[in-house]
This record gives C-alpha cells, structure tokens and sequence, in this order.
C-alpha cells in the first residue's frame, strides 16, 4: 500500500534537524513498512552552509528559503531553526501555500500558535508541534486526541528538566543552589546561560502551548506568571523536608468556575503526592479531567534525540490523517517470533525451607555452580528444622536456574516446594 | 465546520455501553464543536430489553443484531458485549460491511485481534481498541501512533488493578492474601470471582495487545505464559521489603535478538524503579525504546467511566482520521478566559527571619486573622536575632495572603524579605 514519495523540506539543521534526517535515512523501511509512505529529505534551510553536518547530503543545502518555501514538490516543513523571526514569517508562507508544518519551536508556539493554526485551517494544512513541549512524552497527542471529550479540569507538571534536576541535587546533597547548578552544567542538564530555564520562562512557554490545547483557549506566555529557583535556599528545601514535603518547580493549569489560570512557581509538593517522585532531569504531566481520574506521563527531559523523534512522530501522524492507512500497516507482520522461555535472562529470588545441618549452604551453592548460576545474596533465618534460605540470584538463562530448582528439589536438606519469584530491572534484564 | 451527524450502534448495553451513550449525549456538544462532527445514538443491541437503563431512549433498543448490523446508516459499531461469541461473529459481519467499529473487548482483541485488524483493512474500515488494555491510559494510541518510528523494545506494565491493590494492602499492612483479597472485594476493586484477575490471565490478556501492537506481530494470549499472585506469602513479601524490593504482579515484553518474550508473573521490584512507586489500584505501563528513554504512563485501573471515555477518544479518532478537521477545530475558542491571580486559591509556606522578642507569634498570628487567612501549623527556630519562623497556611485566596505578607514587612519584628512559596495539592487546591 505505498504510495508516491513525500518530501520532507527542513528549516534548520542544526542537532535536531541533523538527528530528524539520520531517523528518516536510517528508519525509513520501518516507517515505510508501517505507514505506508516513502519520506524523503528534500531541501534544507541553513545559514552557514559550511557547517559540518555528518549523514546529511551537502546537495539538499541551501541558504534560500525559497527553496524549501516554494518548492511545490515540499509537502511539509519541518521548522527546526528556532527563535521568532525569521521563523514565524517562513511558517506563515508554507501554510499559506497549504504546505504541513511540523514545529519544535516552544518560543514561536508559546506566542503566535493561535495565529499560526488557525493559518494552516484556512489552508486546509496541518501544524504539528508535540516537540514543542515536553517532547519525550506524547502528551500534546493525549490531550488533544485521547482526552478531545474527558473535559481537562487541570494540567500540572514538572516541565523543566534542567531545574528539575537542580533541586534534586539540592535536595539530596544539601547542595547550594550555585553548586547544583554548576553540576547539572557539567553533566549537561544545563546550558551555558541557563537564563530560561532557572528563571521559569521555558516551564511558562510550555505551560501555555498545554493549556491552550487543554482548555481550548488562547494562551500566551504573557498569560503566564511565572517564578524561577533561582532564589530559593537550601535552607527552605530542608524546612520543607521536615514538614514532609519535596520543593519542584511545577506548572499549574487549572479551570476554575469558567476561567483558567496558568502559573509556574517553586512549590511544596507533598511526599505522598505523584510529582514528588520525579526526580533528576525528568518530566512528568498529571492530566486531570470530568470523566477519567487523573493519569500522568513520564519521561526524560528533551534532549535531541526525543525531539527529532517528535518531530517524526508528527510527520507520521499528518500522514495518517491525511491517508486513514497507517493504523492497519502498524500492523503489519514484522516477521518477528515468540522467544522460547528457557532462553530468556532474568534475576530471581528462591526461598526453601531447609534442616540447618552442616554443609547445606555449600550443597546449595554447587548446584547453583553446576549451572553456571551465580548467586547475589544469601540469607539464612531460623535454625534447626525451620531455617529457610533466601538467595538472589545473578540475572542468567531461566533454563539454568530451573534446571538448578530441580537439583535443589532432590537433595534431602530441602523440604517442601521452594518459592521461586523474578526480580525486574536494575540493570539486570529481569523480563 | 458540521457535517452530517455519524450514527452509531451498539452491542451491548451494560455499566459501559450506559456510560457510552451518556457521554454521547452529555458531551455531545463538546464533541461537535471540537470535531465537528454531531455523533447520534443509533440502534442498541440488548439480551434482555426489560432491563432498566437509565437514560437510553428504549425506542433504540433491539434484540435483533440485524438493526445494528444491517442499518447503512449506521457508520460505526461500538461493542461493549464482551465475550467471544457472538461478539466475533457480529464484529467480523461489521467490517464485512465497512462498517467502522471500537470494541473494549479484551479477550476477543488477544485471540483474534489480526484477523479483525486484516478484515478491517481489507473492507477500508476502522478498527479501534483503547478500551481494550489499561482504558483509562491512552497506551494504545501512544504505540500506534507516537511511538510507531521509534523502535519500541520492552513494555513493562503494572496492568492489573485488582492484583496491585492485594499487593499494596499485603505489603503495607502484612495482610494475608486471602485477607487482601477479601478487603479488595469490600471496596469494589476486586469481582465476587476475582479468579482472572488474580491468576495473571487478564494481565496476560492485555500484554498480548500491547505487545502485538508495540512490535508488529500477531501475539495472542496463548503466546503468554502467565503466574498469578494466588500462592503469594505474606513472607515472602517481607523478605522481599528486607532486601530492598516491592513485590509487583507485571506484564514483561522485550525484544531480544529479533523474537520477543511476552510474560506476566508477580517480580520482586527494586524499590527504586519506577513501577514500584505504582500503588493502590493503579495502573503502569513503562515504554522503552531505541530513540527515546524509557516513557511512563500511569492512570487508575479502568472502570466503566474509563472504558467509556477510551470508547469515546476512540470514536473521535476514527472521525478525525475519515475528516482531517478535528485537530484545527479543538482549538475553537471555548469563551474561557484567564482568571485573576489573586482570586486563585493557594495554600502557602512562609518563612521570616524575626527577633525573638515577646508577643512577636501573636502579632505575626493577628495579620493572618485580619486576612482571614488560617495557619495551619508554625515552627519557630533559632533565638534572640537569628530566630526565623516557618509557617504552612491553609487554602485561600492568594490575594489575602499576599495582603497579610505586606502587613508582615510593615512589622518591626520582622527582618528582611519573608520567603513565601505555595504548597501543592493534597485537597488543598495548590493552584
């Protein structure tokens, strides 16, 4: 079901322009396979041409918006350049000429994303932005499609990761809030000026492209007070320890009778409360609406690999709505197969009942040996006829470890049936 | 924007297929002007017509599929009968037809989802089924949609309510599970035979559509090898606490070496991951994949209000992808407008430096009184000149708060600039 090539025109090339490009080139038979559609990367927008660019054809280079403005072969553009002008003028002459627009431009949609979807209506165009905010976590998507009927009664979330992560080291190394900073610089959770992000004005920009789609209003981030964490102090964070709280900087929009605020500031978060647990650069959206409780969404803080994949997602999605197809093709059989259960890795916890006689531990332990099977942790309790073992075992072949139960069955210091659970994660498979 | 309206029919009409048509009717005027399209009530298939049904037109029941399945002017069927057959039957005579459909049926989607997904596609119609897996969490569109380049490779998932609440109530109050279960049923988390739930067959069920449509293959439940939480010991939870982790009921599916390992059992859960801060009856469901780091939704699990509201989004979904409008029309101004700061309700932590003299609580409390605003608990640290004062206030209106920080500066014993910072939710609106 694949139809004729569609070309992608890029405004900008710069991280994510350049990881837009390598996330078609390199996932083109997948996206192909499942949408039914052939991306292809058309001309690209850049202002100094010279600029290194590794993967990306020096052909598709041009200097001349025009080239991707007025190309009628261009069906969307993809504005990854960022800042106000000369973004907005280009946006608003692709919609005019009915070309999609896929956006990741936060300070463009925070100030004139009215404007400019109510431009691509007119055109009959589509305009896409969910890297615009929050872009690791489709929650631009949820709110306006999953949650078009719910009646969003209130959108709060942890949208900066940069301050985010601030505060958590604040918080748990007593860390100043300088010191903290300096860090998340050197870890590369934090720019060089980190103006926007410390003061609250990135958590406010998108704070005002949610609400606007949550509550379908205009709001601009004008609309949106805001304060920064660049003036708390390390001894209020352990004030609010004391009283059960975390401090996180928080975007809250809420409907209240009729109207709607929209703020940023630091706040108390209670410790039982579903923000507090985000820590270090993550994000995370609590939706709440009429018809469902409230659900949230986590993930890590944009960085340029998410919003590329963003920006991807976009593209797809335009594509869908225009073709209704891609849904089924999703489906399509990928050619993959069940795994057999024995030759999957996880870690597991055993607990037996034993007699506590001499040599138990090193009967046990062979068993575990002669398999290959290596054993984190063990801890005896009770004695006598009632001791039981309790033994974590390194992640390995579910084969081997039930091939190990089956020995451990047949030896006479074991009695009963032992009790055999996996433990997930951590680094260790555990599925 | 209003076309003509879309008729729908439904099969079944029990707590969901109620809430369906009440979320119709009640929003139906949300739904028009945010998708421009009127959705209409059509013919309901029922067992028993006497049955009450408060709120369904009894004009539109039948007990004659012929009336759903037979009536061209219906476009879309929603089934919400359950079961296999005759549901199988009716949804594979639907598309058969070209009619569109939205099913919440679980066990239907996890043995025979690829068939209905083929024959969907063959008559150009739509299948969808967001109700089917964790309803009130929109995983399915995520996965379809958002995450369809990405390259998904492992869904983890907390997607038994039932079962996480037992767990939570073993583990928080070293219940048996009998006792677990029994409190479960008390509160409606649990049915009267809890038997699918706490044998890990629903979980399994709801992995095999997740992982058909987060890896494109046919999976099935009997692809699933599943465990339940039945023969659980309260000590081996206790353990489990000792070393660290939580034990969690989780549905694992990865990608290894091009198979895929789809399995439910109950895991030890190191207390540091995400899902083992999923409490209660909720729901998880934690996605990985190449291009963007792990992503998490969380939601309650789903009861009827849910799995209608995830039968509605469904219906929008299938409207927006046959128009291409909705998106543009949710933003149709809805007349709300952004409400005054200080009429916003907050409740606060305020703290001040202040000399330690005699009567400086009753002066500080008084400027509160007069505001009307209520303390709801002070700690005053310190003495002599360095004492500070640290006070969390109840809700109220930010502008008297806000008011009664002025009159504090005002105050001789109040030194320096009070640091005031709002305390977020626990029914305390936060806003």
């Amino acid at each position: 079901m694949t139809s004729a090539p569609v070309r992608i025109g890029l405004l900008g090339c710069g991280t994510v322009g350049q990881a837009v490009v390598r996330t078609l080139l390199e996932g083109g038979a997948t996206i192909e396979r499942a949408s039914g559609h052939r991306l292809e990367v058309g001309p690209i927008l850049v202002r100094d041409p010279r600029k290194p660019r590794p993967g990306v054809d020096p052909a598709l280079i041009t200097t001349d918006p025009a080239r991707v403005l007025e190309d009628p072969s261009v069906s969307i553009v993809v504005e990854v350049m960022g800042g106000l002008d000369p973004a907005l003028d280009y946006l608003r002459t692709a919609l005019g000429r009915g070309q999609s627009v896929v956006t990741a431009n936060k300070q463009l949609l925070s100030r004139h994303g009215q404007e400019l979807l109510q431009a691509a209506q007119e055109a009959g165009a589509e305009l896409r932005f969910e890297a615009s905010a929050c872009a690791a976590i489709p929650v631009i998507k949820v709110l306006r499609e999953s949650l078009l009927a719910a009646g969003i009664t209130a959108v709060t979330g942890i949208v900066n990761g940069t301050t985010n992560f601030i505060l958590t080291e604040m918080a748990r190394g007593g860390l100043a809030y300088g010191d903290a900073l300096a860090r998340a610089q050197e870890l590369g959770y934090a720019e060089a000026d980190p103006t926007e992000d410390v003061n609250g004005a990135d958590a406010a920009a998108k704070m005002a492209i949610l609400s606007s789609i949550a509550f379908h209003m205009r709001v601009t981030i004008d609309d949106v007070p805001y304060e920064g964490i660049d003036r708390l102090e390390a001894e209020d964070l352990e004030h609010a320890g004391s009283l059960g709280f975390v401090v996180k900087l928080v975007g809250v929009a809420r409907l209240l009778n009729g109207s709607v605020s929209v703020r940023v500031y630091p706040a108390l978060v209670p410790r039982g409360h579903r923000l507090a647990a985000i820590g270090g650069p993550d994000n995370a959206v609590l939706l709440e609406s009429r018809t469902t409780r409230e659900i949230m969404l986590v993930g890590p803080g944009a960085g340029g690999a998410e919003t590329a994949s963003a920006v991807v997602a976009d593209l797809l999605s335009i594509l869908g709505t225009h073709q209704g197809s891609f849904l089924h093709n999703a489906l399509a059989d990928s050619g993959r197969t069940i795994a057999a259960p024995g030759s999957v890795e996880s870690a597991f916890y055993l607990r037996m009942s034993v007699s506590d006689r001499p040599g138990v531990l090193a009967r046990v332990s062979s068993i575990f040996g002669d398999q290959a099977v290596s054993i984190r942790s063990v801890v005896q309790s009770g004695s006598g006829d009632e001791a039981s073992l309790v033994l974590v075992l390194h992640s390995g072949p579910e084969g081997r470890v039930v091939a190990a139960v089956e020995g451990l069955r047949a030896l006479a210091d074991v009695r009963g049936e032992p009790v055999l659970l996996r433990v997930l994660g951590s680094g260790e498979g555990g599925g």
